[in-house]
């Protein structure tokens, strides 16, 4: 079923198109006053303490002790911002920029300061000769601002600390924005990386109708850090097809090479933007008439000099056009006279007497150019989402619930389940909210119930016998876990609401890209202009345990680890174990903001283990004991505590406590299962953490406790290293022993099975006597039963997959439906 | 200076041109039996348990009771297989098969059953009807084999389980191996993905004299788990485009749809073949003849139904040529009589009766289709690189000491050091050693040495301006993590020696590639054929310390964590402290094999601690007590442990001992540093670990430890946790602390300062008395000077950075050279 056709809501705004003509002398004299004043102030911001608009003669004492920043990409991103206020205020078209090379950190800031976004939010950082000073000193200074495109930086949502994901936010702010430009500045060193190559592809997937506009400026400069680029080293036909093959229309502007004039650079950059604007507004206008084919995209190839505009040979070697402009170019500015002449020999290049007037504020004909209010791209209120985000209308997820009529009686599939309500939350909320996955959302049974309600986007070619694909959907799907996270980074940044669904393994593929999100995250707590935006939630499936087709290079755990080890105010980590756990900790997650939140669940049937008070009731309280499933005498202490985190690990623990039960009904056994794992830590390391005493409440003080867990087990231990009764408790998990095996064989490997778990609980708790001898050697009997029954079928023996907690028919029945096969785990 | 010129070695293999012809009609039978028999032996080992070659009737008692594997990619990696014996065994070209994807397995294990390959590494599963039914019935079975193509996968060294690497792996085999062919098949599920997308421009790097051929096939079979793949749905002249942007000359093969006889496909298939091979030996003759420019190296699409050869229609629904032929295609084989019929007539759809004897061996014309031994791409000794292993020839790394008069006496840039002594390695071992960065060697101060012995290999254009660059050298730099971590594999895998220097943060990009290869080598160590491989070394500097440029996003010591989780028997992680330690550790890594090695070491200048004497003790033991460093007793337990792990720590610790002993001279510090990290685990759990005796002798089992760690402390608690002293330990670290800002103020808003360890001893030990509290006080001064110093002066407070250990004039005189400005860390 389609949902949102293609045909549904034609966009208000009208792209404009405009004869391409020559800039005006005075159209030009302010463009290029622009970009003279960015420049200025990017390289006071670089080198200067004091003198800030040089109305003295530089002296060594004006210079910062340190140099920090990098140089070479800024001119560059100057240039662009410039030209585009230019169009900006000609079409009044919303725009967003995005600079790939985001350490061009000074260039963000003097172009926000131009426009007078920076003085608006930063009352310290005025229009005058002190605000300069004071926009100069704070750069990379301490306790001043960082030297990227950092949350701190109006108009960004794109720090650029980690190449490679410029384009992919791109797309992520333009879906479901139809009227917004994009102008995405793409670096030529971090088109080498694997995820900016593949974000090229992010145009198969925009709606030209429903969707916004990406402009991706390909920023040919020529040099990385120390090596010449590729794409500037290939022919220039060559670069070409390239763009052609990804399936754009490219234009090339180049200059500003062996001393050309600025200027007439300026003239080719306006004429191009204006024809590219031209292009896209055509392409609106096509789709607004009905047409649904795959345009051609235009892009920009802008070819000019690293560091242009610095000086071109220092110490007789050639820093402007080569690597060496990249970071600071003169790095003894204050300590070697000749090289604090040359700097302000450079900074005078710029004119900066024209720049400013009297009191220290940009000309007028350089305010001229800024467009009105939110048009002025430092101020666009897309870069700071929270302030657009409406909240997700969410069905109530209690309407969704599974019978539970005692534990364990009814078998459902988590994921599945969860995507009945997924399907409603989507049809609720037509134009802010958006999955994301790495061809997995089938796989990971979101289907069928999703695809009941929408489609997957896709705006490549069709065959007939297509299924659930609609030129727009609310389903995102590339084989690129880069692109999941990137798409959905720049979706939740710009005010919107999202999920990605990932199998647990691969989700290490984007471990650096969370790391980046997340200290964005924890920037921005601290930035009081920046409003919340929404959790970036996690649903983690076709996890460890269940990686039946595929086996050992499947099985990774370890994205919780990596996870926990960021700011403990931005993460958390769920591991809900039925279909009712999931629904409650779901709506959680999508009700939430400015928070990672991991959830890993279960897709394969599975017993149901709480009814849906229970379920809300445990998530509420993040972990609890269960009552019906141990021994203990209310207001005593147990022997031991059997605890569980994790779906497997929960069934192999209420499988140990029914075997404890039943073998040995005198043992005082706990079961207690954690669902919030940050539960664990001490109240003092993460807001979750619970207090010491409540922790003795749950695991005791000084009682054995046998953790089954999830993932690796120390990571239990990292948790608790600090509870009183740690020393008595022993982790089991997965330990890196796997292969394509049956479900119980995996958790033999790793002994976290039930026979073992029972094992473990005889080994620590003391004067058992000859009984639990006689069991311990049942157990290892059970396992050698089972192992060997293994070998020899290629299946689970019947005494595991039958097995039900309660004794009632139907569970039994349900039990063996379990599917053993792994299903669609692919 | 160019050492190794791309005049200098002409190979010794003249690759061969031959004119394309049809096949004959006893070849095309020959090619075409191959490619029947590896389909029914891929199908059977997805399904059969017993009656493997069909002689009597099929029924469930046959079926496996759990289907798992992957069909639908699996007839296009026969195909090729099958056309690739044919050209080999016409040119013998040694050729290495890499199958992007991995999952394909199958078919891998198939054509190794058919060239011989799999018996003779097997006994157990000989070339007879019973050798058939062990094949199949091992396959993804409990106790079998995993259903990729595994290290168990003679011929393979690429499992494809995450997608992304095939041609990363393939260009890396290829480096320095002129006469080989690698056939590196991607998947167009796989062409999504970043790391493969960038890996297209991995032709700019490879050098047509000296280094091996890759062949790029990208499979177009139109499909991945649930959806049509985006280079399937492109026009064919954007994808060709695509291609020829790339650098590549494409060459499409399309066949086998709506019923094509595979015959004809046969024939385009073979002739395509013929030209591609025609075209690499007019490239490899032109470099001979002394042609540097790039070529434009041939590449094939080959075009096929998804799936090909499975019945079209199952159930009303399309199966081959769609996404539902992915896994199995037939899911109720054994339950369903009419799915039990339809495997049936599929596996009799390639009349098994014609391709094996009697006696079970494939048929004659089936075998002469194999290359003779060596040539068998199962059999190339380079899919099992230790074979062809040379060890590598090492400089005595001690001639490369820094002097240490005495401790902190002397300053130097660790990774610099290191320089001096890999240019030596580079120069020993022209043709088996190199070392890859995401253009960041200079940036590790590896540069300048490593540039006087070698060349950055470079075969894009040039311009006059370049240095270091050359069309063959030993140093490979391109802005790619997973390109460089894919090349170093493939190099690796293929018997040769490396290292990877990377940022420490960024190095997470390939978390998930690590994981990859760390199974990988835990798997190989249990295969008894598989000869023992160079370790993977990481170089990680620019560290979390020292981001002065760049700040907040460049900080995450995390890796260490991520690796640590891995299995004990190859991981392996060290923190050299200074440079004579650095040449110690590097030494041992270059010699190890079949471990991952990481190395965290700093690039800044920084104090010499130990003679290159004591160095080497140090790192033979992992560990050691600091007695010139501490005030203990000889022969009593002192009062309280100081110890460190890392470059940073051990400066401030020992800043901080150096406080105690002058304002506490009576208190007994023990000053202990670790190495090698692993050192801290019990030996239970690591290779390395020490004994609790041995861990209780240096860290004490009762007295207050507070240990100053390199990246995040809870680390220290996860490898402690189970030893007597545990609950005394105290561990500092990076806390997700930092901006950009000094290196002593990143330290302090960590609390991992000299400072603050001063206050965390007197907080720890009893009963110091009035005394300790005045020093106390006298800490928090310090800490608030030091920091209004930084915010003041944008600079580090001068007892911070003039600090020395010892009282001589010249270490002082060096520290004040200390690099605070971050230099080059871009």
């Amino acid at each position: 079923m389609v949902m949102a056709d293609s045909s549904a809501t034609p966009t208000a705004f009208t792209w404009p198109s405009r004869l391409p003509h020559a800039l005006s002398t005075e159209a030009l004299a302010s463009v290029d006053a622009w970009w003279r004043a960015s420049n200025y102030l990017s390289v006071g911001q670089i080198y200067l303490l004091d003198n800030p608009l040089l109305r003295e003669p530089l002296t060594r004492e004006h210079i910062k002790p340190r140099l920090l920043g990098h140089w070479g990409t800024t001119p560059g991103l100057n240039f662009l911002y410039a030209h585009l206020n230019r169009v900006i205020r000609e079409r009044e078209i919303s725009t967003l920029y995005i600079t790939g090379p985001g350490h061009g950190g000074p260039g963000m800031v003097a172009n926000a300061y131009l426009d007078g976004t920076y003085s608006e939010i930063y009352s310290g950082i005025d229009q005058t000769v002190d605000g300069v000073k004071g926009l100069f000193r704070q750069f990379s200074f301490p306790g001043g601002i960082p030297s990227h495109a950092s949350p701190e930086t109006p108009g960004s949502i794109h720090e650029g600390g980690e190449l490679g994901y410029a384009l992919s936010h791109a797309y992520g702010a333009a879906f479901d924005n139809p009227d917004l430009l994009v102008a995405a500045v793409i670096g030529d060193g971090e088109a080498e990386t694997g995820p900016l190559a593949t974000s090229w592809h992010s145009n198969k997937f925009v709606n030209p109708l429903e969707d916004g506009v990406v402009l991706p400026i390909l920023h040919l400069n020529g040099y990385k850090i120390a090596n010449p680029t590729i794409l500037a080293r290939i022919p220039e036909s060559e670069l070409l097809e390239l763009m052609r093959g990804y399936g754009h229309n490219p234009h090339i502007v180049s200059g500003g090479f062996d001393g050309e004039d600025p200027l007439a650079v300026h003239q080719r950059m306006a004429q191009t933007m204006d024809e590219v604007l031209n292009e896209i507004a055509a392409i609106k206008r096509a789709a607004l008439a009905g047409d649904t084919s795959r345009p051609r995209w235009p892009m920009i190839i802008l070819k000019t000099p690293k560091g242009w505009t610095c000086p071109p040979v220092i110490d007789g070697v050639q820093v402007e056009d080569s690597w060496r402009s990249h970071q600071v170019p003169l790095v003894n500015a204050r300590d070697t006279q000749s090289h604090t002449d040359v700097l302000e020999s450079w900074l005078r290049s710029y004119r900066p007497e024209e720049l400013f007037d009297e009191a220290g504020a940009p000309a007028a004909n350089i305010t001229a150019l800024a467009p009105h209010g939110d048009l002025r791209m430092s101020a666009n209120p897309v870069a700071n989402g929270g302030l657009l985000r409406r909240e997700l209308k969410l069905p109530n997820f209690r309407d969704y619930a599974v019978d539970v009529p005692s534990p364990g009686a009814t078998i459902d599939e988590a994921t599945k389940v969860l995507g009945i309500w997924l399907a409603d939350v989507i049809r609720d909320n037509p134009d802010n909210f958006r999955i994301f996955g790495p061809d997995e959302t089938a796989s990971n049974r979101l289907a069928p119930s999703v695809y009941a309600a929408t489609d997957k986007q896709w705006n490549a070619e069709y065959v007939p016998e297509d299924t659930n694909l609609a030129r727009a959907g609310r389903v995102m799907e590339m084989l690129s876990e880069h692109q999941c996270q990137g798409w959905l980074e720049g979706y939740l940044l710009t005010g919107r609401h999202g999920l990605f669904n990932c199998y647990e393994a691969f989700i290490h593929i984007i471990d650096s890209m969370f790391n980046q999100h997340a200290k964005w995250l924890k920037v921005t707590r601290e930035i009081p202009w920046r409003r919340s935006i929404s959790s970036l939630n996690y649903l983690l499936s076709s996890h460890v345990w269940r990686q039946d087709h595929n086996g050992f290079s499947h099985q990774d755990p370890g994205f919780i680890d990596h996870v926990v080890n960021k700011s403990a105010d931005v993460v958390r980590v769920y591991l809900p174990f039925d279909a009712n756990t999931l629904l409650s900790i779901y709506d959680h997650c999508l009700r939430s903001v400015d928070y990672v939140n991991v959830v890993v669940a279960g897709k394969q049937p599975a017993p149901n283990w709480l009814t849906m008070d229970q379920a809300v009731a445990h998530c509420e309280r993040g972990l609890g004991i269960f009552e019906w499933a141990g021994t203990e005498t209310p207001g005593t202490e147990p022997d031991v505590v059997l605890a569980a985190a994790g779906e497997v690990p929960t069934l192999e623990v209420l499988a140990a406590a029914k075997i404890l039960r039943e073998a040995m009904p005198d043992l005082s056994v706990r079961v207690v299962n954690v669902v919030d794992l940050m539960r664990l830590q001490s109240e003092d390391d993460h807001p979750h953490g619970l207090s010491d005493r409540e922790f003795d409440a749950y695991f005791t003080a000084n009682k054995p406790i046998v953790f089954a867990y999830h993932g690796y087990p120390w990571l239990i231990h990292r948790l608790t290293y600090k509870r009183h009764g740690h020393s008595n408790l022993h982790a089991r998990g997965y330990k890196e022993n796997g292969t394509t095996t049956t479900p119980f064989d995996m958790v033999m490997l790793n002994d976290l099975d039930r026979y073992h778990l029972v094992m473990d609980v005889i080994d620590r708790v003391p004067g058992l006597g000859a009984r639990a001898g006689l069991l311990r050697q049942q157990m290892q009997d059970a396992r050698l039963r089972a192992r060997q029954y293994t070998r020899d079928h290629g299946e689970d023996i019947p005494e595991v997959t039958d097995w039900v907690w309660a004794g009632n028919d139907a569970a039994a029945a349900a039990a063996r439906t379990l599917d053993t096969t792994g299903g669609d785990n692919v």
